[in-house]
């Protein structure tokens, strides 16, 4: 325990925020997490595969395991937490006491195959813990992890043989011709090592493992099990004898480990992986786990979990407390750590480098996170982590044949979903906050780099018309807009940094927004290259291929983050610019209007939580001078679209933006516009968060009372000032103190309406290079 | 020049050995030579390819050229010289002038697609220099080398637009889903790099490349020509526009630059490659090719092939001179350096290594080339190269998932082609002729782990059993008598280390031969695990599957060198021996006897000069006491089996072993039995040679009358002394001196045929540990 329990305003007791996360929240639906065990920001997550049916129908198996299937497959040891689309499930390991089953069986016929039955009252999971046992397979299996090594731990049912299959054909979001190559060595000090190469999300991706045992291997078999290709090699020695193989190659490879009867010992596992070489998951297994001493990696992984979580004491009813506790450890598991030992990485080039002087990380689901889980992971970790973060953004630039920053990576790879080069905005909104501790001059050429890059997203076209035409690139609207907010992020960091010319030349495409603004429609649209706008519309089409980007007209004409007074005033100024949030917001949607798009989801009328481009819409309301309605919508969606239910995420998590979202706009406030150093005030559902910041200092939201029937915001202190503006600087959050709201069950229509109370970002004057 | 002309014995005028190599021989019909440009022992092989017909006809193209083909596909980076089974052929450029033509067009159709016809009256090819007029490309090519960077030029016609095609998808030995993944990137230097990964010979090996061209490149297409295959992967950048594109991966990748007209100023074009990455490759290239001087580079190249093989000054009549001098040229082709000037490497774990204090080499066709190619580098070339090639083997072995020295390696990997575990004879010899300078204990650990290792070649039963059944390992004959004589190498090895109870150990398996010998019929015949030999039995049976590795009972039944004495003992003495050796020579093969192996070629009788288990058949008369025979037989090889054009080769060269045969043949000796430091003498085919040793002594071969009409040897004479024996010492030849032969008319019947003349090996008392 952290020693919270001293000090005048604080609580008598201590919240246990690692007792109250729930892994399993996110795990049925469309949440797309799992509920294995992982570290903070780590390279692995080893977690259950329940299911993973091919490409064509896994968006539910995103993460690999959905709370309703009731077979479980195995345990591979990479997850992505909250993705939509997906990869990875890498080395699948299965135990099973009893006969040797190779064949994974299929998820329909529970029973079959290697597969599983298995009870939810079985399970077991907090951070860095999770334990099921397997009803078929007689085995109960506990699963835990270091930062680069997967443990597991198995007990047979005694007077059985134990086994464990292998099987390195398994993958999220598989499909025929997925593996590109593979193979698996049996080296004579035991220790098992293997490769994988995919075409999968991130096309060419390499990953190494080294696999140990706590007991001897008693027989083994390596399998080869794709029929026989043609094939311009020799057969190798032992071809045919699965039994005496030390080695095997190829497409479909499968390996089964015997074990003889363990009498009820258990038996350990590490699993340790390598984006780099052989060599390096090798040299992670030793640094890592020299030992098989699974309760001590168990003990670590609580208490390391343990220090995230207690500085963060959040007192709320008891629903709110365990979905905001689950919220930051799942903002807490990504970007992860991508980097062996020995400080070599993979970049987007697919070859090896050395990290010198940072940590690297991947998994940048960068159109998601940069809204409010970058700004999220500034506040609340240490400013190292953000830096890291930078510096590994930076080295890809360096080594990306596009010359970009990572637009969606992992492993260090570009697998180019999404849009936009919204680095830019995680890199300037870190500056911008003070956070150092990587190259300036390169960061900030980078970035305009990647605002420059003729090869990607039609930049050519957009930089010479000031937007980007639907006739020669999709998405067009979409594009046009988030471009010219990342525009203004780097010109926000340029004017900081002194580099006018520059800054001057980014604030004026920062305006480019405007080019797809229809004054007709009030809509943004997309325009062809003739300049004229592209017809037919229909403001509620969306789709792939459409004008816009998982979304419509109406999800997407609130995007500009970076001048919403100029937005208002070309919607015709602030009650015309409430009414359309109100028919956005109370639309009525036919059913299934948006199956064809399936990352849109949490519907209130066309707002769709579930996807990104609604995140900061109802905090508009607030730059119209009408704060009590954002809090009557934020009261909706946190209603509506948040529960302690395994379906208790209504969209992808999408590697912490969802929770980002909620712990925000819980605390009270919210980052509308990352590089701005402003959050817009909502209204919170706690009663008192006490947010230990790595700086040392306190800074505790408190409201009271805190319950349904006080829906709205009476009043707001700031260190016991009253506080008549709809923003906070994030100096004073850094600063400490106290932000106490006093809820009240009526609108105040009078506190901080007026102009100069509501939040700005490039209209103010100061912000003008 | 040398300054060869002093010396009061030795010839007036130096014979320019550089001059009188011609590659084309070889390139048609089974020789599988290559006539385009290398270093000795070089990495790249620039060279053309006519023709790449897919897997199941490729064997006359395992080098990528058949002298007969009307057409030129390109010109590809690596080819093997001599091989069988095939692979490489990578990194296809063609250029040419007007129009693109992307596609390669049909072989059979001469001028379609970007093939050009050409006429070998354009062709110009010397060590490390090849040149051709391309007609329908309207090119004239020349092609060069340093060790690791091809060098090519292009001279276009001038007032047409130049352009040079990258065909990744062109292979040697291809088929459909031979490449597993490729890509290219055009760096923001101009440097172009890419990756090609193959599932060939040695599945799964991974080729870099770095290409660079002396004119900037004007434009640029991308390709990727799979038909749009299932797919996880969102589309990158410019994925529609192959002009925009700085990068593109695949699996079926090409690329096309166009130069503009260059008013025929000539391109040139520098490929390096790398086994290890993408900054090998361009580290390879900025060190051996800083500009883009070809002339230079050809200079260089020309030089060091001179300085390799003037040391050696053959006299002889003019064919027999050409043939002597292309197959020094041949035989100092392969091994390959296969490191990048870091000294990086790929071992056959496919990962990369480092080579502290040694050159790492591959390219290994041991079953070939531990009989006469490698005991010719240990006489000819500096010791460093063969300790170089043993140090390389050695680390082959510590990174070997199956902890066994190389079989058939190249590029680092494993490709499992043939049997036996003849690295061991190659370490062996090397070390009794005193070679040093690898690690002699870690030499003898690896001989020994690889003729134990229980995972090949069914040596559990052998060593179990002392023969290998046939009922549970095919070639069970051929690998019986080929371990045994692997193992005497190891006991020789030992013994003189003062192993000796290891040397027992193995003098003990030496025998093993005597295990699969048929009293009855005289043969080698493969037993069943029961003890009994396999019925039914017919001597002429070949092919794989067989009891006998391409051969049969007639052509395996030669195969003890280690105790040539016991064998002729177990036939029923000498007379009886040479009746079978006649029988051998002189039986009536019927056409189309061997047409299921294909490498079974050059037959007198049964007797197969195109294939390697006969090369030391001929000199086995000397052994029954009746050398005039052996110089008969080599008489009636070597009219009949060598010529001077392009067919010149009647059995694929395999990396030198055919030509090293002829070597030693010519100078009147031959290596039957390696690691015995033994020659055996036979009859010479030159007037003279004086080979000046790498240590400074020059050891000279003459005889006279050198002339069809005097066929026999009438007397020899060592240092003036007459010789009375059938065999030289390696240190004699170390010594230097003068080894001359009186030829004659008539056999000499006298001459050396008592039993003390005769060579020996294992029967010898002082080999008896």
């Amino acid at each position: 325990m952290l020693g919270l329990v001293a000090g005048g305003s604080q609580a008598a007791t201590t919240v246990d925020g690692y007792a109250a996360v729930d892994p399993f929240i996110g795990t049925a639906g469309s949440g797309h997490t799992f509920p294995g065990a992982t570290l903070p920001f780590g390279m692995v997550q080893v977690s259950p595969d329940t299911d993973t049916p091919n490409f064509k129908h896994a968006y539910a198996w995103a993460a690999g395991y959905q709370y309703g299937d009731p077979t479980i497959k195995g345990f591979s040891q990479t997850h992505f937490s909250g993705a939509g689309h997906s990869d990875l499930g890498d080395v699948l390991l299965m135990p099973m006491a009893g006969p040797v089953r190779t064949e994974p069986g299929q998820a329909d016929q529970p029973g079959s195959g290697y597969r599983s039955r298995f009870s939810h009252r079985s399970e077991q999971a907090h951070p860095g813990y999770y334990a099921v046992t397997l009803d078929d397979n007689h085995v109960r299996v506990e699963l835990t992890a270091t930062r680069r090594v997967a443990v597991q731990r198995y007990t047979f049912a005694a007077g059985q043989a134990g086994h464990v299959v292998l099987d390195l054909r398994s993958s999220i979001y598989d499909y025929p011709g997925k593996t590109l190559w593979s193979w698996i060595h049996i080296r004579p000090d035991g220790v098992i090592t293997g490769f994988r190469e995919t075409r999968g999300w991130a096309p060419g991706r390499q990953l190494y493992f080294a696999l140990r045992f706590s007991h001897p291997v008693t027989g083994h078999q390596l399998l080869d099990t794709e029929p026989t290709p043609l094939y311009g090699g020799f057969a190798p020695p032992a071809a045919h004898d699965p039994s005496a193989r030390p080695a095997i190659q190829g497409r479909d490879l499968e390996a089964v480990f015997d074990f003889g009867d363990l009498q009820g010992k258990p038996l350990v596992a590490e699993v340790a992986i390598s984006d780099v070489d052989e060599a390096g998951a090798i040299a992670n297994l030793q640094a890592e786990t020299p030992d098989f001493d699974f309760d001590k990696v168990h003990q670590q992984a609580r208490q390391i979990w343990q220090q995230q979580l207690q500085p963060f004491q959040i007192q709320a009813p008891a629903a709110m407390q365990r979905s905001l506790y689950t919220a930051l450890y799942h903002a807490f598991i990504a970007p992860n750590l991508a980097m062996d030992v020995d400080g070599r990485y993979r970049g987007p080039d697919n070859q090896v480098h050395q990290a010198r002087g940072f940590n690297f990380y991947s998994t940048f689901s960068l159109w998601d996170t940069y809204r409010a889980e970058h700004p999220l992971l500034t506040l609340l970790q240490p400013p190292q982590l953000t830096a890291d973060i930078i510096h590994s953004m930076i080295a890809s630039q360096q080594s990306s044949p596009y010359g970009i920053l990572p637009v969606w990576s992992y492993a260090g790879l570009e697998n180019w979903c999404m849009i936009g080069y919204h680095a830019l905005p995680v890199i300037a909104d870190a500056y911008m906050k003070g956070i150092r501790g990587f190259p300036l001059d390169q960061a900030l050429q980078a970035m305009q780099a990647s605002a420059e890059d003729p090869a990607y997203g039609d930049l050519k076209d957009y930089m010479k018309m000031g937007y980007v035409p639907i006739d020669h690139e999709p998405e067009a609207a979409s594009k046009t807009v988030e471009y010219a907010y990342d525009d203004w992020t780097l010109a926000q960091m340029a004017t900081a940094m002194g580099r006018s010319e520059l800054a001057k030349q980014f604030i004026a495409r920062a305006g480019n927004w405007r080019n797809v603004f229809d004054p007709a429609s009030g809509f943004f649209r997309a325009k062809l290259s003739d300049g004229r706008f592209r017809t037919p519309f229909d403001p509620a089409a969306a789709g792939y291929g459409s004008d816009y980007t998982e979304g419509n007209a109406w999800q997407y004409s609130w995007y500009v983050p970076q001048d919403i007074a100029a937005l208002i005033a070309d919607q015709g100024g602030n009650t015309r610019f409430v009414q359309k949030l109100d028919q956005l917001f109370d639309a009525k949607v036919p059913p299934g209007a948006f199956a064809n798009v399936e990352d849109i989801s949490g519907l209130i009328g066309f707002y769709a939580h579930g996807n990104e481009p609604s995140h900061h819409v109802a905090y508009l309301y607030d730059y119209a001078g009408q704060p009590w309605r954002t809090q009557e919508r934020l009261s909706q969606i946190v209603d509506s679209q948040y529960g302690i239910k395994p379906d208790g995420l209504v969209g992808n998590d999408d590697l912490g933006q969802m929770s980002a979202w909620l712990l925000f706009t819980a605390f009270g406030f919210y980052p509308v516009t990352p590089a701005s150093n402003q959050y817009v005030i909502g209204r919170p559902f706690v009663e008192r968060a006490d947010l230990h910041l790595p700086n040392g200092k306190t800074f505790t939201i408190s409201a009271s009372p805190m319950d349904a029937a006080h829906p709205y915001v009476g009043q707001v202190t700031l260190n016991g000032r009253p506080l008549e503006r709809l923003w906070l600087s994030h100096q004073e959050l850094e600063a400490g103190g106290e932000l106490h709201f006093r809820m009240q069950a009526h609108p105040n229509r009078q506190w901080a309406t007026a102009p100069a109370a509501r939040p700005y970002a490039m209209s103010a004057d100061k912000y003008q290079p």
